[in-house]
Parts: C-alpha cells; structure tokens; sequence
C-alpha cells in the first residue's frame, strides 16, 4: 500500500490543474460546500481552495495518523508536550471560566490560581480607572506604557488595536518593545510623568530590551518629578509588573500587589491570556477582556471536541501543511479588511514562525518536511496598491486569509460597504483569474485598438486559483477576536503535529543573545573580543563613525 | 560552451556546501573583502554572502549578456522602458538638481519644470510654516492629513517616520490611506479641523480610496466649521492637491495654486522625490527635502557610472536574482535595526512586489525565472523576539538585508550601544550558526547534565551560513536615507532586468477593482451581480448579518 506521503504527492499532481471554481458547483467532487461555523458567529469558507472530497480525506487522514487527536487530548490534559523543556502548554487553561473545564499542569490543578489572578487584574483596573491607584505625586493616571518585547509585546498590541471602537476606560495605553532608544523617547515625549504607569512585562523579568527600558523609564520618573533616584521605591507607584519571576521584580522596587504572576506552562507567545494581558483590561476595560477569554475558550472547546472532518482548527493546519509541503508554497499572507486588524499579521508572524520555525523533531531527529512558511501580510484595501500586483501575477503559490466583518462601529456604513466589495472582488480575482480572451474583450470594449488589446491582454492575464480562505463575522467584537486567535493558534499546533516539531520551545535565539553581551562590551568599553573579520570590519567602521 | 545558466547551476551547486566564513579568510577564494562605499558614508557588506570571486565574475557577465548597461542607460537618456505603457521611466529626473545631469522624456527636457515644481513646494511649504496660508476660518495650521493610497502613501509615510527626528517645523503630518472609514475616524478624532490642512495625492485622481477619503474629510470640514457644504470651494483652503490629472483637483474644488503636479513618466512606487514627497516637506522643512533628494541623486550617478564589478545596486539586484533563481530563496527579510525605519520594511515591498511581481517577460512571453520574492521583516532589535526564531532554524533560504546606524538622534547612546551589539552579533550569528558539539559545551558549562546538555544542544543547532547583507552608516541623515531608498530602486531595476521583465507596470491590479466596482451596487442597493457561487455565499451571509 503507498504511503500517506505519496498518496498526497500523487493528489496533488492530479489537482494542481483542476481549478477550484469548476469544482465548487460539482457534487461529485465536494458531497457539501466547504465552509464551517462556530457558533453561527465565525464563518471560515475553504471553497476557494483547489480541493475536493478526496483532499480533505487525505488530511483528515494524515492528522490521524500523526496522532493528532491524542496529542491534542495530551494538551488538555497538561501533559509534558513541550518536550525538550519538560513543561505542559496550557494557555487554554488561561480562558477556561468558572464552571468550566478544569485544567491540570502535571497533575495539579491551575484554574483556581487562573481565576484568582484574572480577579487582582479586575480590581486592579477597577482602582486604576476609579483613580484610586495613584502616581507618587497624588495623580491619577491617564496614560499606560507597556514595556515588553515579543510575547510580551505583539499580542496585547494587536488586541489593544483591533479594540480600538471599545476603549472607553479613559486610560490610554501605548506600547514600547525597542531597545533602539527612539522608541521610549517618541512614546515619553508628549506624556505627563505624573500621570503615567508603566506595565513591565517579561517572563524572567531579565529581558534585556525590557529591563534596559524599564530602567530609563523610572530615570525619566526620577528626573521628571524630582524623586530620590537612590530609592527603587520612591517611583514604584508608577510601576506593574507582570512576569513569572516576582523576586526579581521586587527587587526592581514593585510593590507586591501590583506584581502580576503568570507561570512556566504559559509560552510568551500563547500569554496574552494571562497577566499579559492587562494592558487590554485597563484599554477596553475587564469585562471585554474577559468576552475576549471567552471567545477563545469557544474555540478551544471546538477543537477539542468536534471530529477532525469539521474541525476547522484541524482543516486550517491541515491545509496549510499540505500546501507548504506539496505545492511548495513557501510563504502565506494574512490579509484583514479592517484598519484595527493591521498589527494581526505580525502577531501571527511570531505565533507561527517562532512556534514552528525548527529543524529537528520532537525524537531530536533532521526534520524531513518543510516546517513554518513566512507569514507576512498587510491590512486590505492598503495591500492591494502595494503587493497584491504580485499575489495576482507573481510565479510562486502564496497561500492567503482574508477576512473582514459584516458591520463596523465606525459612523460612516456605506465607505464600510466598498471596503466589502473589495474583499468579496478580490476574493472572486483569487479565485477565477483572468484568462487572455477575457481581458481582450475588455480592452476591445474600453475602445483600445485590436493590437493595444492584444498586448495590454498579455500583460493582464492572471491565472487565479489561488488557495484562499475566507473567514467572515457579524463584527469584530472581542469574542469574535479571541475566537480568531485561538482558531490560529490551534492551527499552529496542528501544523506541530504535522511535521513532528515542538511548538512550544525557541532554542534558536539564544545564541544571538549569548554573542550580543559578548559583543557589548568591545562596543562600550574597548574591550577586546574574538570576532569573525566581517563582524570586525563592522565594529571598527561603527566605531570610528562614533569618535 | 555551456549556458551561464548552466554555469551559474553548476556553481551553486559547488558553492552550497561552502562556509561564508570559510571564504572569509581565504584570499584564493576572495582578492579583496567584499564591501562597497558611496562616498565614505553608506556602507555595503557583502562579505557574509557564501560567494567567492567566480560567483561574482559569474553575476557580473548575467548583467552584461542581459544588457544591464544599455538598459540602464535607456532609462537615464528618457527612452520608453515602460514598454507596455511606452513611458519612460524618470524618477531619477526628480532628483537631479540645478546644474546636474539633464534628463529628457521622450527627447522633450523635463528638468526644468521638476525644478520648478520643487521651487514652488519650496514656496507653499515656507508660507504653510510661517501662517501665511490660513484655513477657512483664519487660523494657521498645525496638522497636515495626507490623504493617498500604495504609492501616494508609503513612501512619505515610510519618510516621515524615518526623519522624525528631524520634525521641527510644528507641523505634526499623519496619514490615512484604507477604505475602512475607521483609519478616517480614527485619524481625525483628536483634530482641530480649523488648523488641519489636507493632501490628497492620487496620480489619476480617481482612486477609490483616496477620492472616497477626501469626500469624507470635506464632509467633516464642513459639518465641523459650519461651512456651506452645497459649494465644493468653501473648504478649498484645506485641500492640496498632489496629482498627473489637475483638471479633477480642480472639479474637486481645489485652487490652483494648491495643485501640485507630476507626470506619466513617475511610477506611483517611485515617486516620493515629486510633489507626492510634500508632506516629508512639510514635517521636515524643504530643505532636509533636498537633501533626500541629493542622496538620491549620488546613489544614482553611482549606479549610471561606476562599472558592474563595483557597483552596489548592480551587485545587490544580481545577488537577489541568484539566491531567488538558484538556491529557491523565496522570500527575502528586511531587518533595519532602526526603530525609525519600521515602516521600511512595508515600503519595498511594494516597492519590488509590485514591480516585479510578473509573469509576462518584456517580450510578451511567459518568463521562465522566479520573478519578485515576497518582501516582508520588521524592526530590530524587535524582530529577534519574534521570527528570527525561523530564520535562524527554519527549513528555507531566506535572504536578508541588515542595516544601521553608527549614531543615533535620540538621547541615549549607551542604549544605542546595546541596538548595535545585537545588530552585530545577529549578523555573526547568521554567519557562523552553531554547531552541535559547541552548544553542548556551552550547555555543560552551564552546569546541565550529560544528557540534558546532549538534548539541549541537539535542539541548539543553527546552520549558519544565511546570505545576509549589512548594511551602516554614520546617522540616517535624509542623504542618507535618500541613497538607501534609490539603492533598492536600482536594485528593483536590475532584477528586473535579469527577468526581462518590465517593473514599471501593473497590470494585475486592475482586475481587482472592475469587480469591486460591479458588486458594490449588489451591497449598497440589492442589485442583481453574477459572481460565482462561493462569493455569492459569503455576500448572502454579510448581508444577512448587516440587516
């Protein structure tokens, strides 16, 4: 019997002439058309993919026998999966409510502490709002900084952005990642140090962008309202941490009761469900932060509970494994009609490329497949007068999601209608392309002559057949908006699952660690280090430059 | 004789397993170090490249068998390279100032009137700084909306945010471009509409998006300022407009005086140094504006003049067309360790996405080559937490570019020092990866285990050997920043033509908009459209949720 690899291989050979928008009005080809709903509120539509029954079988078969459903069940039940750090994954705990499933990492029970967390981070921002929390000068606080970098950083910056239309708390809240100073210098400049708190966010709490710019945070406190800059403690009023190690943050000089746990079974880039997220609670307030918990948790609960054949989280990765490693799509677009979405993007660019971007199995073998592709994108209709000439023309297959909301909460309803007319067009470009005759007639009809027609016809002939998914709802609430991460999330895990990788660990960004405080100091100090003649060469012309 | 192709084929395939940081050192391999200098200040390393000097003699006769210089050549004397379009392309015309190089469209001499335009840009923006031009209700301005789309928008956008440091003329300029009524709304809900003055710049002056935008902002001015929204003039003082067609500006209600023209001749995505560079000019001042423009100007003489084997943007496009063509790089990272330079990324990749992002060649043939990778990176030293994680152990090639700066504008240069240490230790990271045996032994003196150091190194491993080019200069000073934007520009050029393709067109990205244009009635008014049944599902399903 062939192999699953092969029976693939050989599927795809026979579709990769077959064109998605022949098989989408065949019954023989799909028993059903190809799009899923949870609860009648995400609408996730895989028909303009170029697959049919027997694709969707293939994948089905292929997570079953890379035993994805047992892997799954070992998440949930906070098995060791994370591998080579011997340590569960277990962010869905993270947004599984009161009376809800119960979650154990290794056996002992974490909803509690979840629930009791999540409850400091309500009555925390209730005071904060309230004004009952004040800076050292008696103020309340109207601005929040949060300074994190990665996990710490990208998933409350998004979230804080797509929930623009919800941010009613009067506080607002800006984000500062950076160790460029630039970054803390443009965010301080028009704020009031007195009415400023600052979140710092790092797992370890050693971070050294973090630390480097909490540290000329509490300078600026310092000099600014003419605090004791010998005392840690004189500006700890302005200062939140959230992070699993508390010591090293009371010995930043934060008060315990404004230091923010979370644990070693949560990954940076699957936090912003925890403590993480306060940045969010104190932008939109904590009952959206929670409808925002809730969403996830809906789809964690389909995920975990509805068979692989309809099960969207499982379809998406599926299908994205099969593209990367049978049509050799190397990279895959992002592409939300809506302005709040922008930051999604490069919050999946790390979900997925920092979660699945490995070389070796979880036996410590070479992978053997194509793991993370690129993921890249921009928000429509900016992206179509920037790369979509390239989508739509270029030689290699990129795959894409697209997705956009039935209403907006801005005023004005018909400017939000052509955004949708845009996106259902592009969807249709994707889909159907544009064949030489058809662009000719065109041509011909705008009154070009035969030879004009025939040349502009060459050059607008777009093939179409483009593997897209379409994803729609009512609008972008936050449920709606946990729901979409979680569903990429899961995804990510699927695609693991697939190639046999750890999602869950980094090892690879150690070493650029370990060689920039090597460096530092030959930067700083003069002093010497061994270097290649490149990295010399550079570091001497860098030097010069600054004397 | 066998092809250069063959050549080029045979020698990657010698080339793939040699260490970059073995050629480093090895002056058989190499007769000099490979980095290049415009004029002491833009300083280009190639040397972390796995290239010797066969890979270079090799790129170097592609270039010249693809006639690089004649083409190039074309371009400078105002031939119409444009083929399809049977334009020239001149946007190095923009930048030549008074007593340089002249160029010529078509054989008619443009340089004049690009000077002149310039001088009145001069003009308008000392009186906009000084409060002579005034809004409608008498006062001077303060903020400037530049209403643009793809090429009317990133550019400057990309510029503005470069050069903040250089903001000083008390004009603070933001940029909407998306359809989403939420960029609008969200724009203005903190302006003063009496001191805000409007840009719209659309070449054709019919853009949706742009067109749709600027309605929407006559409509706040209005309602805001109580004018009579019945007469297009009476909010005419807050508009400039930047276009090729002055007579719709006009219709629109724009004085002519406020009508900033350029030319067929200037590509959206090449066309910042024309009046669509206004804003930079009024957030920076006029002359730092030309300064851009001189930058520009020396990387151009560079490229018209210096002979292939030193020349930067010829190196540069002819390694991108290798790596791209041979070792199956489909993707390509920009990675500036500027936090000022974070929209750079989003720039070029239009930028050379929508250049070349082609499947027709020159000669109305298919191409037989890989065409435009995709363009995607972000920041440093953000990015490291986020997807260097891939990029250092993901299965793919992917190209990168690293830039930075010896000396930054913002206060802190200890800070700085640290951004640098981790820009060259990323790059040495790249180069030399890690190998088994060297990550074990760091493990164990870290005093891990056996068995945990072998497994902890096993997941440690990183290749090496990434193609990267580094890039520094003193400060990003506009010269500076002026010659890094033309250097990818001639880049673009040369990979283009190594594809015999035409980068000055864009024809995909018509399709798109014929569609949107006949399913807007079918959302707005119920009209009857013809789409295929998976996008009639999903205008069915988002109507049902608007009603």
């Amino acid at each position: 019997m062939p192999s699953l690899d092969n029976l693939l291989a050989a599927h795809q050979k026979m579709m990769r002439h077959t064109r998605a928008s022949d098989l989408l009005t065949d019954p023989d080809q799909r028993h059903r058309p190809l799009d899923f709903t949870l609860g009648e509120t995400l609408f996730v539509d895989f028909s303009k993919h170029p697959v049919n029954d027997e694709t969707l079988s293939l994948l089905v078969q292929l997570c079953r026998d890379a035993g994805l459903e047992n892997k799954r069940d070992a998440m949930v039940s906070g098995a060791p999966i994370n591998t080579a750090e011997q340590r569960p994954a277990l962010h869905m705990a993270l947004r599984s409510g009161p009376g809800a499933r119960a979650y154990h990492a290794d056996g002992e029970p974490v909803s509690q502490i979840v629930h009791g967390v999540l409850s400091d981070i309500e009555g925390f921002c209730a005071d904060v709002q309230a004004g009952k929390r004040k800076g050292a000068t008696g103020r309340p606080f109207t601005h929040v900084v949060n300074i994190g970098i990665g996990g710490s950083d990208l998933g409350p910056r998004m979230v804080c952005q797509a929930l623009r239309p919800y941010a009613d708390t009067g506080l607002e809240v800006r984000f500062v990642s950076n160790v460029d100073p630039s970054d803390l210098e443009q965010c301080l400049s028009d704020l009031d140090p007195a009415a400023t708190l600052f979140v710092v966010a790092s797992k370890t709490f050693t971070t050294q962008e973090t630390l480097t710019n909490a540290e000329a945070a509490r300078h600026w406190l310092n000099a600014k309202l003419g605090l004791d800059s010998s005392d840690v403690a004189a500006s700890g009023a302005h200062f939140v941490a959230v992070t699993a190690a508390p010591d090293r943050a009371k010995a930043f000089g934060i008060e315990a009761s404004a230091i923010f746990p979370f644990w070693d079974w949560v990954g940076g880039r699957y936090s912003l469900w925890s403590a993480i997220g306060l940045p969010i609670a104190l932008a939109v307030g904590y009952p959206r932060f929670a409808e925002l918990l809730s969403g996830a948790n809906a789809l964690d609960e389909h995920f975990i509970s509805t068979p692989l054949e309809e099960n969207i989280p499982a379809l998406m990765g599926a299908l994205a494994y099969y593209y990367r490693n049978y049509w050799d799509a190397a990279s895959h677009a992002v592409l939300p009609y809506d302005q709040n979405l922008e930051a999604l993007p490069a919050y999946l660019q790390q979900l997925e490329m920092e979660s699945n971007g490995k070389s070796v199995t979880t036996d410590a073998a070479p992978v053997a497949v194509r793991t993370a592709p690129v993921i890249w994108g921009a928000a429509g209709t900016n992206a179509q007068h920037s790369f979509f000439q390239c989508l739509h023309q270029g030689t290699d297959t990129v795959t894409m999601d697209m997705m956009a909301a039935a209403n907006s909460k801005a005023a004005d309803q018909g400017q939000h209608k052509i955004l949708l007319a845009n996106f259902l067009a592009q969807g249709q470009a994707f889909l159907e392309g544009q064949d030489q005759a058809r662009a000719k007639s065109r041509f011909l009809a705008k009154g070009m002559s035969e030879e004009q027609a025939e040349l502009a016809a060459i050059n607008s002939q777009i093939v179409g057949n483009r593997p897209i998914t379409m994803m729609i709802y009512p609008e972008l609430t936050p449920w709606v908006l946990g729901a979409l991460i979680a569903l990429y999330e899961h995804r990510v895990f699927v695609q693991a699952v697939l190639c046999n990788i750890n999602p869950f660990d980094q090892w690879g960004v150690e070493l650029g660690k370990v060689l920039a405080k090597e460096i530092l100091p030959a930067l700083t100090a003069d002093k010497p280090v061994t270097v290649d003649p490149s990295t010399q060469a550079l570091m001497d012309r860098l030097k010069d430059w600054q004397s």
